[in-house]
C-alpha cells in the first residue's frame, strides 16, 4: 500500500507523449489548413492531444503544417498556467535527455498565453491568422474541428473567415494505445485491483447478525429481512465500503474520479448506483472500481461478491457470466469484428437461460460487452460496434445480468488486444465467496 | 474521521434542488420559445439545472414555459441511465414527502431516454418540436442556450429550424447560493479541513535530519543543500504528502477532484504543480486541498507552513498575507464591489513591501483576491470583477506572495456573503509552524 514502489517505477517509465503527426495528416488529407480544438480540463480530446492537464476554463490548441518541418502546435493557455502549459505540453513532448532539443514527432511545440478576457477561441483565430496567414473576409480558410467544440468558440472562428469541417481523427488516433499509455493503464488498473482487494476484505471481516427474536419466526430467503451486515461494530453500508476503496485509491495515487459504483443487492441490478444502503447477507454486492491515473489514463474492474448466500439465483448467474466472460475473452484477437464478442457472450448468457438481450429495467444482459478504455473511462473501440480489434486497443470485458427484483452480477476486466490475441491489464481472482487478499 | 456522523447529518440537510423558475423568466425575458443545454457530466451548468450526476456521453435539458403551469422540463438521458436520472432529476424536486406529487418549483419535470446511437441534440430538437411544435422549415423558434453549448448540438438544433440566442441566466443563477447549496459547501470544507489537518500532522511529526559529514561545511541557508524531511522512515515529498491528504478526503466521502496542490519551496510560487519533490526544511510547504462533494460542490482551503525556518522571507510573506486576508475580509459585506476586497488585499500586500500586481515570474502577488465556488470550482462572482457583492455568493478570499527563486505564501478560506458581512465556512487555525491537529 506504500507509494513508494510505484515513485521507483516511475524512473524506467516510457515518457508519455503524443505524435502529432496524425492530425498534421488529417489535415492534409482534408485539403484544410488547420486543427483547432477549444475545451477546458474535462475535454479528453484537448488532454490527449496536449498532455496538459489544463485549467478549469476553455484553452485551446492550434496545430498546422509547415513546409520546413512536420508542422507546428500552439497551445493558447490562461497566463496563470504558463508555467504548467509549458512543462506538460512542450517540455514533455522532446526527445529524452535533449533538454531544449528536437521535438520528438518532429511538431515544434509553443504556448502563447491568453490575456484575461481573452476567449480561447477568439484567442485560436488569432494564432490561426498569424501562423498561416490569409484573409479574414475572403474566408479562404478551413479549419478541422473536433465535432463538440464550444459552439461561442466555432461562432469566433467562423467571424474571423474560417470554414470549419470537424474531424474523427482524435478519435482514431486515440484508440490505439502506445506502450506508454498500457504502461499508465496498467498503473492505474493495479490500483484498482488494491481497491477492490479492500472492499472484498471488509466483506470478508464482516460479521453476519443472527436475526433477533423478533424476526426469527421470519423466513431466512426473504433477504431485506436479515439484519444488515456489521464491521466494525457499526452496520456495513455502501457508503462506508465505497469510502475503504476510495480511501486505498487515494493512497496509491489515484482518484476514484466519482466512479466506485457500489451496489447492495436491488441496488446492484441498477447500474449507476451511488447511494447508500446497508448490505445485508445473501445480497449480491456488485463493486465496479474505475479510478484515474495522474496522467488521465482510467483503470476498470468489477467483481461481485455474496456473504453468507443460500447458493440460489446469485450462484447460477455468476456461473453464467464467468463462462460467458471466458467465451468472450476466447474471441478476442485481431481481425476479430468487436460485435462477435459481444455475440459470442450475449449467447452464453441465453444459453444458462438469461434474456441476451434485456431492455431496460428487464430481468438479463441489460448492457453490452465492453468498451474501450483509455483518456476517457467510455471511448473507442466499442464491442457493440462493426469495426475490428487491433493491437492496442484497451477495452473491458464485462458480461453481466441482472434482476431489478433480486439483484445483479458483473464481472469485469481490462484487456489489451496484442498481435496475437489479448493480454489482461492486472488479475484479480473470482470467486462470489469473498476472501482476504490485501 | 468516521462517516458515521456524515451520515447521520443527512437526515436533517435542506433538499438540493435547482429552482427552474429563473429559467423559464429567461425565455420570456428574451421573447424565445425555450431553453436547451447539452453536455456531459463535466458539464457543470447542466448538473446545476438537473442535479442528475450524469453520463459521460452528452445528454440534453429542455425546458419550456406552459400555460397550464409555470413550465416543463425534460431530460434526455441515455436509456442505461434511466433509473439514476429519475431519480436524481424528478423525484429529487417533488415536494418532501409527496412521492408522485407536485413539483417544488412548479415546473414539471419527466425524463425521456435516447436510442443508442442518437445525437443528444438530435434527441434535444425532436423534444423542443414535441412541446411546442412550429414548423421546421419556417425556423420560427428561437432556442436559448449556455455560449459554450457542444458546436454539434447547436447544429442538430439550428438544422431544425431553431435561430440560438445564448444565454447567461444559468451562470447568475448559479452565483447566489440556496441554504441547500451553502449546508453542502459547508460539509465539503469541512472534509477540507480535516485533508489539510492530516498534512499538517505529517509536517509536525517529520523529522529533520542534520546533513552528514560530507556537506556539514554548507551553509545552512541554502535550503536546497538540506536533507529532506524524514516522516515514517523515508524522506517526506509532496506526492507522498498528497496521498496523506486524498485519503482522508476518500475516508471523509468527498472527492480530491486532482485539485490538491502542493508544492515546497521553488514548486510553491507554481500556482498549478502538481510533481513529487523532497520536502526540506526551512521551505515553505504550500498545500491548497479543493475537494469535490457528493453533490458536486467544492470546497477550498489553503494553508502554508515551514518546517525548522530561519524567519526570513517565509516569515515576513505569512505576516503580509494574513494582514491582507484580514483587510480583504473586513471588506466583505452586501454592496462591497468585488474589486475592491482585491484592492484592499494587493494594498495592504504593497504596504509589506510586495510587487501588488506582479506579473506572471514575478515575485509578488500574481493572482486575483478570490473567486466564487459552487459546482464549479471556479465561478462567478469573481473578486477582480466590477460587481457588487450579494448575500449568497460564496468566494474563496485567497492572498498570496510568491518569489520564483523563494517559495510561496498563500492562506485561503472559504466564505459565504451574510445579510451584513460574511461568514467562514469552516476555520482553520493560523501558524507557520506545524501543530498536531487532527
Amino acid at each position: 500500500m506504500s507509494g513508494g514502489s510505484d515513485a521507483a517505477e516511475s524512473l524506467d517509465r516510457p515518457p508519455l507523449r503524443t505524435d502529432l503527426v496524425p492530425i498534421v495528416e488529417a489535415i492534409a488529407a482534408a485539403d484544410a489548413d488547420a486543427f483547432v480544438a477549444v475545451g477546458d480540463r474535462s475535454d479528453d480530446d484537448l488532454r490527449y492531444l496536449t498532455r496538459f492537464a489544463g485549467p478549469d476554463r476553455a484553452y485551446a490548441l492550434v496545430v498546422v503544417p509547415t513546409d520546413e518541418a512536420v508542422g507546428r502546435a500552439v497551445c493558447c493557455a490562461p497566463s496563470l498556467f504558463r508555467e504548467q502549459a509549458e512543462r506538460e505540453f512542450v517540455s514533455g513532448a522532446r526527445r529524452r535527455g535533449e533538454g531544449d532539443g528536437e521535438f520528438y514527432d518532429g511538431v515544434a511545440r509553443e504556448v502563447r498565453t491568453e490575456r484575461a478576457g481573452d476567449h480561447a477561441g477568439e484567442r485560436a483565430a488569432a494564432v490561426v491568422r498569424d501562423l498561416i496567414g490569409g484573409d479574414d473576409e475572403r474566408g479562404d480558410r478551413t479549419l478541422l474541428v473536433p465535432p463538440s467544440i464550444p459552439h461561442d468558440a466555432a461562432v469566433y472562428l467562423e467571424r474571423a473567415g474560417n470554414a470549419l469541417a470537424s474531424t474523427d481523427a482524435v478519435a482514431t488516433a486515440r484508440a490505439r494505445k502506445t506502450d506508454a499509455e498500457i504502461d499508465r493503464l496498467r498503473r492505474v488498473q493495479r490500483a484498482a485491483v488494491a481497491g477492490l482487494a479492500r472492499a472484498e476484505a471488509v466483506l470478508a471481516e464482516s460479521d453476519v447478525v443472527e436475526p433477533t427474536d423478533k424476526s426469527a419466526g421470519e423466513p431466512r430467503s426473504d433477504a431485506d429481512r436479515r439484519p444488515p451486515l456489521c464491521w466494525g461494530g457499526e452496520p456495513l453500508t455502501t457508503e462506508r465500503l465505497r469510502r475503504e476503496v476510495n480511501a486505498v485509491l487515494a493512497a496509491r495515487g489515484v482518484r476514484d474520479a466519482g466512479n466506485t459504483v457500489i451496489g447492495a443487492g436491488l441496488s446492484a441490478a441498477d447500474l449507476h448506483y451511488v447511494g447508500d444502503d446497508p448490505i445485508r447477507p445473501g445480497e449480491t454486492v456488485l463493486i465496479d472500481v474505475s479510478p484515474r491515473g495522474p496522467d488521465g489514463y482510467h483503470g476498470d474492474l468489477t467483481r461481485t461478491f455474496v456473504v453468507d448466500g443460500d447458493g440460489g439465483w446469485e450462484r447460477r448467474a455468476y456461473l453464467a457470466v464467468e463462462s460467458a466472460r471466458e467465451v468472450a475473452l476466447a474471441e478476442i484477437e485481431p481481425g476479430a469484428t468487436a460485435a462477435s464478442v459481444h455475440g459470442e457472450a450475449a449467447a452464453e448468457l441465453g444459453a444458462y437461460g438469461f434474456d441476451p438481450s434485456a431492455g431496460e429495467g428487464e430481468p438479463g444482459f441489460t448492457h453490452g460487452t465492453g468498451h474501450g478504455v483509455g483518456v476517457s473511462l467510455h471511448e473507442s473501440p466499442s464491442l457493440s460496434g462493426a469495426g475490428e480489434l487491433r493491437p492496442g486497443h484497451v477495452l473491458t470485458v464485462e458480461p453481466g445480468v441482472y434482476d431489478p427484483k433480486v439483484g445483479g452480477v458483473r464481472l469485469e476486466d481490462l484487456v489489451v488486444v496484442t498481435e496475437d490475441g489479448y493480454e489482461l491489464l492486472a488479475e484479480y481472482p473470482f470467486g462470489i465467496v469473498p476472501s482476504e487478499r490485501e
